[in-house]
């Protein structure tokens, strides 16, 4: 499907998103997943995500807190959406910061197939087994660039991996695309990664082309973290920003979108 | 009490409204008591809640993200505040989407007395023993209106009951009202159906008559919800739609109540 | 260092703060320290806790909805900090309310070295051993000012405390400082308080003059709740005043602070 076709097909058919996430942004998934027309639901007891992803278009699964409950429930409705065929969403969340967060990632992808992966240079490089030390929840500075991290990452990871920065990078291992919007803005809110990875999550609820749906979510929050920087006057800082980004969020569409992306594929390696 | 007394009423005694409430809304709920003057707490553990709830002129249980723990507190604080007489406003956010909530959500109302409970019209009609399979935590389609629901659930359950929708119903099985307010941009925002319970927990918190304390809870969520929609220029969304929310609802009295609210009294069935 | 100083050496550094807090107002604290030019990291299972407040540079451990894990986790991110000499500033949200909340402050004390403790009166006043029954999260009142308080705990509990309320007050035992800034309005919107020992804890992430840390913490807080209510159209409530609120924190800026903040020091008693 094209890209331009999935936000008339998010608004259309409100795929349901289900999320175990973290409680830092759940609330910003939640209204960023509504903002471009799905459906979110949030539920992560171990008793019943079973149940809730059945119901679902789409699996995200988030790592910012996880303890060991949410990763029990993780790992239950991970199998259920593999064996239903619901495509699974994973954010790896300061992946590399400490060694439990690092060996419960590994664990979890060993477990279950999954079908989207995005986080930022030094979360993906950690998940391919790379040393770099994630600072906290930060990125880390790296030698390769994103496009080539996110190629060599869907490679090893079999998956499509999105790796966010100030370009970001998607690649299925046959096909890299980078997308050249954003504003430094982006890092000074909490939550604008996760909340790219819960657009994903949307536009997976919608097609089987994963690839498209990456490239649809991951450039639909960098796009309005550059459009809500725009017109703010000298006296608004992040508390307005982040209010516009997800009007900005909820505004976009195949037009708004179509004039204002970035996008070109990148030559294969 | 007359309803446009009660938001006189909240200001000067600022109820303290005990919510044991989900991960997700829990913030908006805190900031929809502050703004229409009471005083949140959101304490779960059920080593304190006994001991919170005591303290409280109200108890919000809602079901947003229940777990075992939860679930727990809920039952701790719920026979407390029955013991000590003080109202219980119960949320079933998603009964109806899986089993364990729907069992749970059944095990609990029939382990305390509760004042009122506010719903979409698949949860409502879950909670009377329906069958419908609710999607997610997004209400169905039923056959009958919210009135009739309301009315009929009220006289099942013995309580207040608030069916939420395009027009809001409230029934204490003798006297059923609608509410004609609201905008359908409510349902792009999350939170809103849970910001309607904690308001209705916050004039439940200094009036004895629960009818109408939930006439003025749900009539100012949605009444709040039309107001934030006016005067939304063109590249204004659902971000700053949810913002105005909030100052709707800081600003509401009884003056702005009375000249805007659509209500009237439903002819028994 | 001089106060003035330190919002540039925030900056410029990025100090990572982890914090262990609530549910309810965790997403404002994050928000709240990317303002000031901090960077938060929120993770709070026991599990990784030791290992992630190793990369920071101070530990803020929030009571607001404490439980058995939670718990647990300051204990074990509290030690681990001690031994490598970053420092804890304690909010006691809410403490005096329920026994188990008195108690586990305690508790908590007395197992660690705390640097900054930030509360309200009635908090500080519990945290002492007085006997005032908190109401909910709210404070008290109590027939000393916040500065004799402030300087009063210092001494007894060893600790640089900040007494928040219409005038704070600030006291390393040695000097007391009284800070009077702010709006009524901030106990309008949850997580002020949370907000401004976050602040502090950024603070504290640049310097180790905890004294000064504390003061452009918590007058950072309390002069954007009042630069945030300056040129509030009529129409505009607390949803518009919560976003300025982190629009000011983000303008903040030596040279905003020198013109507008209203501190002076108080004579020793």
């Amino acid at each position: 499907m094209a890209i331009t076709d999935l936000f008339e097909q998010v608004r259309k058919k409100k795929p349901l998103v289900h999320q175990i996430t973290n409680f830092v942004t759940v609330n910003d998934c939640a209204n960023a997943t509504l903002a471009i027309g799905g459906s979110p639901v949030m539920t992560s007891s171990p008793k019943e995500v079973a149940d809730m992803v059945k119901l679902a278009q789409a699996l995200v699964l988030n790592f910012g807190t996880i303890d060991d409950m949410s990763l029990e429930a993780m790992e239950i409705a991970g199998k259920t959406a593999n064996d239903l065929h619901i495509p699974i969403i994973v954010d790896p969340v300061g992946v590399g910061s400490t060694p439990y967060r690092t060996e419960k990632a590994m664990e979890l992808l060993d477990k279950m197939t999954v079908q989207v992966i995005r986080g930022n240079a030094s979360e993906i490089h950690r998940l391919m087994g790379g040393d770099i030390v994630t600072r906290g929840v930060d990125s880390g500075a790296l030698s390769i660039s994103n496009a080539e991290l996110a190629l060599l990452a869907a490679r090893k990871l079999n998956s499509v991996v999105v790796v966010s920065g100030a370009k970001d990078a998607v690649s299925d291992s046959s096909q890299t695309s980078i997308i050249d919007n954003g504003n430094p803005l982006l890092t000074k809110v909490t939550g604008t990664g996760c909340m790219a990875t819960a657009l994903i999550g949307a536009f997976c609820g919608v097609t089987g082309d994963y690839y498209s749906a990456a490239i649809a979510g991951i450039s639909t929050m960098s796009l309005s973290g550059e459009l809500a920087a725009r017109n703010l006057k000298d006296n608004e800082g992040t508390g307005t920003y982040r209010t516009r980004i997800i009007d900005a969020i909820s505004k976009m569409d195949q037009s708004i979108w179509g004039s204002e992306v970035n996008i070109h594929e990148e030559i294969a390696l």
